[in-house]
């Protein structure tokens, strides 16, 4: 493996094709940011979207905004955009409420399914390292439901799970510590042969990397808007169901945008038809529509390869985060969490820390971040003892450079060889880290 | 009761107290806007500091923002400004997801408090004109609990069945149709006297009337934050849950916003404190804003005689306009469907539509529209005969004049005498009306 230098760095980037795409974000100058798995950069094209939508739609429209600007699409609009970045079809996403919220409607529509297709199955099965948000609220739904949400320990475990007793298989693809990557096509595979039906959180893959959720065969699938789709701090989530299965399903938060005809102020309930039988309340348009600029952009890589060209140059500057840190004489004590196969991670590289850095990630990344290299975070001590502290690091080919990457490196460098991380300044916590 | 000529409006105007705050809205000229209990119009500082928010924190701070700029606690920072105009304490009230879902958390968490408390109730009692939204959600969350929805055909009928089968009692204070309003306090006696918790959704009250939700001793409250509350378009809705029983609840979408310690990613679901577990995904930042801003131009009242001052030119407006429908001899085929007395009635007045008019109230408001006066049609055709169409006009006296309303009535007499409403360009239905 060749030696990474900045020349080489800056000569990979003159080389890119996706590098045009980072004039259309606004960057804060003077920072290398690799938070973009946590919260996405402003896309140029938001905040006159939003000023248009408050100005001109909102403010002269008013009401007749509904109609004129056909804010009541943007669900389905929105909706399939995001389909073009996870091999879905029009009319099949619904961008509406949180990622947490969709996942409690597609749990519990793909267990009201299997409760005729394959009764007496009560499991639903997930595993312990899936995003907590997601175990929390299949948790509680499976105490509701009468049913158990099994965890596997390991990934490897999964397949012994995927018995007669397993209704469903709930995952997050791409875990939201590790970046490590599930094998979706397997995986949805195996749980078909069992009879279970499968749920893929996607918020760490639309945007990212390729998803064919089609061509998986998958059943249901929820996402995030405001990681790698960028669609601001708090976007809406999104849902898919497979469109074998949407007029089948029922959901459980009827609210009346899921009714055939939510302007009839019918007495009865009446699901619409397909996909749409997934939305709620009315659809909060004006996160919507920074959701849409987010998408705007990003489709953008139409032009410049698409996500096979975004998820090359990914791998190609995880890679290079990784093999500096293996090399670098500062870093012994970090050791790479995420999976070096291709094939089996995700767009962000995590490392946990050891010897004299172990207990300190916190104040480290504190240190970085006062460096301008923005990384986060994420606290070990919850519950499992083998869970170590992790510095995570987005990699997000779209406005990241090669040369980012590798002075974000050598930043963190000078701050372990120069004990930066030890100043008490670095060493108080905030809310959200 | 004396005849109302458009000088006595003008000067009603010039004696009016709350005409400054007309300046703070950004309003349409040459419209008289009669659709603020739909959605309320653009508050001037929305659009700054949707600016600052994209352009500066967002873009600037990017993940950091969350702590810079203290994003995590819009729920209850903004959720406080609501508690000063419906009569809760701080720290009570939480802005989050939609009235709809905030509707479905409050009545899980009132059945289950009530499954210990009066045992063996299983009935929510409601009536048949509630919110159609209110009663798709309650009906769905009833079966799957083994309850069961009884909706009383006509308000008086309510008293007989708040018994000894009532668990909870969940009532919209202000009807979205007629604005007939309910007796708050009598009613939430009257249920607590049976044993039932009530729940009251204030979509149609907050930010239009002065409320007491502490005073009537209510126990839950959900609403809506783009109706009085000019938080725009879908902006999030809220819910209040009364501190005396806010630590023994269970809600039912348990995601991690709802934790104790959401950042701690702890494998097991402990729930917040207080109202904060009613939260659930991650706030939708930008909605929040407008809705915050919006909020903080409603506060402004608390200058110029606060809520009371509002509710009575509400009710001076509504009075106007009803006396004027009922003399000008051109609305002898309309009614006023609002009932008089102001103890029981909202901030908009409907109509319904007799002899030639029956059938035309789409084309009639769709050609009132057309001259600048901007109210709505409601349909009767829903699965109840008796039910009629309406034309509703909201009342909002914080930025509508007296003369507004004048020249509004006038404009509709236009229409019938001329018979503009017949004019086949008015009869064409579009989604939203």
């Amino acid at each position: 493996m060749k030696k990474w230098t900045r020349d080489h760095a800056v000569n990979q980037d003159q080389l890119d094709a996706l590098a045009p795409m980072r004039e259309l974000f606004e960057l804060p100058p003077g920072q290398i940011y690799l938070c973009g798995n946590s919260l996405g950069p402003l896309p140029k094209g938001a905040a006159p979207r939003l000023k248009t939508l408050l100005e001109k739609e909102w403010a002269y429209d008013l009401v007749q905004g509904w109609n004129r600007h056909d804010w009541m699409s943007l669900p389905s609009s929105t909706g399939d955009k995001i389909a073009r970045l996870v091999g879905a079809g029009p009319g099949e996403i619904m961008v509406t409420d949180s990622t947490s919220l969709n996942l409690y409607k597609a749990l519990y529509a793909a267990l009201r399914l299997q409760s005729s297709r394959k009764p007496g199955a009560r499991i639903v099965v997930t595993e312990k390292e899936n995003f907590p948000s997601d175990l929390y609220m299949a948790g509680q739904l499976c105490r509701d439901l009468g049913c158990e949400l099994v965890k596997a320990s390991q990934p490897e475990n999964l397949n012994d799970l995927l018995n007669e007793q397993a209704s469903v298989l709930m995952l997050t693809e791409v875990n939201y510590r590790s970046a490590r990557r599930h094998d979706m096509r397997q995986l949805t595979r195996l749980a078909h042969q069992a009879g279970a039906l499968v749920i893929w959180d996607l918020a760490h893959s639309a945007g990212a990397l390729p998803v064919d959720l089609k061509g998986c065969d998958a059943d249901f699938a929820v996402g995030c808007g405001y990681k790698y789709l960028c669609g601001g701090p708090g976007a809406p989530g999104y849902i898919w169901i497979h469109p074998r299965l949407a007029d089948h399903c029922h959901q459980p938060l009827t609210g009346w945008l899921g009714h055939a005809r939510p302007f009839a102020f019918e007495d009865h309930y009446e699901p619409a038809a397909g996909s749409s039988r997934f939305l709620c309340g009315t659809p909060p348009v004006l996160s919507m529509a920074a959701l849409d600029a987010g998408l705007d952009l990003i489709l953008t890589v139409e032009n410049f390869g698409g996500m096979a060209g975004v998820w090359q140059k990914s791998l190609a500057l995880s890679d290079m985060f990784m093999t500096l840190i293996d090399e670098g004489p500062s870093f012994r004590n970090l050791r790479v969490e995420t999976p070096r196969d291709p094939l089996s991670r995700g767009s962000h590289v995590s490392l946990s820390l050891q010897g004299e850095l172990d207990g300190s990630g916190y104040a480290l990344m504190q240190a970085l971040i006062a460096r301008g290299v923005v990384g986060d975070f994420r606290s070990g001590d919850s519950g499992d003892p083998g869970r170590p502290d992790l510095l995570r690091f987005g990699i997000t080919p779209l406005y990241l450079r090669y040369v980012d990457v590798f002075d974000a490196v050598e930043q963190l460098g000078q701050v372990i060889a120069r004990g930066e991380w030890r100043e008490s300044r670095y060493q108080k916590k905030a809310w959200v880290t």
